[in-house]
């Protein structure tokens, strides 16, 4: 077992470690009044038979949701108060969020204002959830297409991290945690870049330190601005774009991973910051190598333009009718807050479109 | 104006003010990118026109939610959101909460979720709100019929009381600040208490004075104990029976007024202390004598003991099995954490329902 070294300010643990072991020493040491463990129907039948049988679980009750972005919903924050209220869950109760990203956001989110707030465990379950849920405290659901529109700011007790639930998954969710270390290296640390773009695969033997590696580096940032008044708006890198791109293809109901959408932010933020002349065009050329050569290349076509647009508008990202954007500056370094008015993106768009 | 002494960790003023020359001055210093005003039919015809008509609130929207404690809903809270949405709120937006508890519970926990939080100001426009909701920053929705199941705590950037907002009240609004007012003089100041009973009835002069009494008291308790661990749930005093009896009346579309819920709930919960040795008899006595010169008599019956007990179980003041009691020691003083079992209760329910 191996923990994270994070700021001293960080009031919980992340443990890379054997889940139900560690599982067991949380849940054992304590006085819980009752014990929950959240699931979607992947983790349910692939991750939940690797800590189901340890003694603190015995008498764990499970709530299973339907797994996917659509489901990050209020509908399903409904029946996850439910099962909660039936299992008589009260202010000493504990929820275990086992699974990805959706299901440590919207378990976050129900355990944060369930009685205005009970105490949750993460097990993230994927690559993305892992290297990026698991920091910062954010939690929340979808409302209408809007992604992440209600959410809270809130720390589990601990998050636990099992490399060996990445053998549950199939490639592209293993992608959507890469584009999301990709991210980690371009704003904050070439080396961090260099490993990841030199890696002949994803699923290898150095995922674990790539892991830690890319944790460290958001635990950093979110630590100097937990509640993300300034330096954690660099993580909104490639998200301003991509959220709206996952948006547009939501409102479709042809869910994109989420990764895929961050890969394809990112790929038109370095090409924005190229044409705003904070980034040279060599590493805007590299940014893009590196990207095509892990993610397929997702077409954006003038049609979706006002769609886009309309979701860049309403985006958690505006002040006062301009956008906050990310720019790429260099190979490792960002810079935020930058304003970007809606009609220069416009056209930026349509050139980006263009040469794509 | 004057305003509230509040201890000194209390990051937002209170103001006991004129509210539309007090948000003139608190919305025109800062920049929002934009103003939303809640309101319920009632407030929108009697108290909105108050505070139309000052610069500051030129552009702002109104936003309206049927009033009602069974309002305080999911529903309610998505017509809100939806409200926000269509009229651009960002980050930077600020919600103004113009009504009583429903309307500041309901529009404080719908902005700390919006996009994990935009800024908010209560103006509370009932005795109730003005005593009760505006200081300690627990915010809530129900669900189903369990009373704040869903909520937050949150700050309010300032609350605003103006006690001209009181004439637009029917009497019967009035006796449910009037309750929480006694039970602060019951668990923390003989010399409020006694300034309530002896007064002749609640629409006085001095009613301006002793809200800001009642105000002071559970500002100093809620300081020392912002996150409830500990004295703050001297706070809870009537509210655990008092809420039973309301979720009971609720289930049944027959909405008790919370004051008189709270009432009922602060005798049965004098008469449990007594029961119990840690009451006097005579303070008891001068307990319901009081309450019964100000509130209807709301009569328990037996075949309501059933669903009461169901409904108290539910309660957030739940511990591991075990009620977490309040029981008042003598007038102006009480302890927290007293453990009763739920059997006990059920006793000494029974007992109350012969002697009432």
């Amino acid at each position: 077992m191996s923990s994270i070294t994070l700021p001293s300010n960080f009031n919980y643990q992340i443990l890379i470690a054997h889940a139900a072991s560690s599982l067991d020493v949380l849940l054992s040491n304590s006085s819980y009044s009752s014990i929950f463990i959240l699931v979607d129907e992947n983790t349910e039948k692939h991750c939940l038979p690797h800590i189901v049988g340890i003694p603190a679980l015995n008498s764990a009750k499970i709530i299973r949701v339907q797994s996917g972005e659509k489901n990050k919903s209020w509908e399903s924050s409904s029946q996850i108060f439910e099962h909660l209220i039936e299992g008589g869950a009260d202010r000493q109760s504990i929820l275990v969020n086992l699974g990805g990203g959706m299901i440590g956001d919207i378990g976050g989110f129900c355990a944060s204002i369930y009685m205005r707030g009970i105490r949750f465990v993460q097990v993230p379950t994927s690559l993305l959830s892992m290297v990026d849920a698991s920091v910062g405290g954010k939690l929340g659901i979808d409302f209408n297409s809007y992604k992440n529109l209600l959410g809270a700011i809130s720390n589990p007790m601990e998050v636990i991290i099992d490399p060996a639930f990445l053998n549950t998954l199939p490639d592209i969710e293993l992608l959507s945690g890469w584009a999301e270390m990709m991210k980690h290296g371009l704003i904050a640390s070439k080396q961090h870049w260099n490993q990841l773009i030199n890696s002949e695969s994803i699923q290898s033997a150095a995922i674990k330190d790539l892991i830690m590696q890319s944790l460290a580096i958001k635990a950093l940032i979110v630590e100097e601005d937990p509640l993300e008044q300034g330096r954690r708006r660099l993580l909104n890198a490639g998200h301003t774009i991509g959220h709206a791109i996952e948006s547009y293809y939501l409102a479709r109901d042809q869910p994109l991973p989420h990764g895929l959408a961050i890969a394809a932010g990112l790929r038109v933020e370095a090409y924005i910051a190229s044409e705003m002349l904070h980034l040279k065009t060599q590493n805007r050329d590299e940014i893009w190598r590196a990207i095509d050569k892990f993610f397929p290349l997702i077409q954006l076509h003038l049609d979706m333009l006002d769609e886009l647009l309309k979701y860049v508008g309403r985006d958690k990202k505006m002040d006062a009718g301009k956008l906050r954007f990310v720019f790429l500056e260099d190979i490792g370094r960002a810079s935020f807050d930058q304003l970007l008015d809606m009609e220069s993106l416009r056209k930026l768009l349509i050139m980006y479109i263009q040469q794509q």
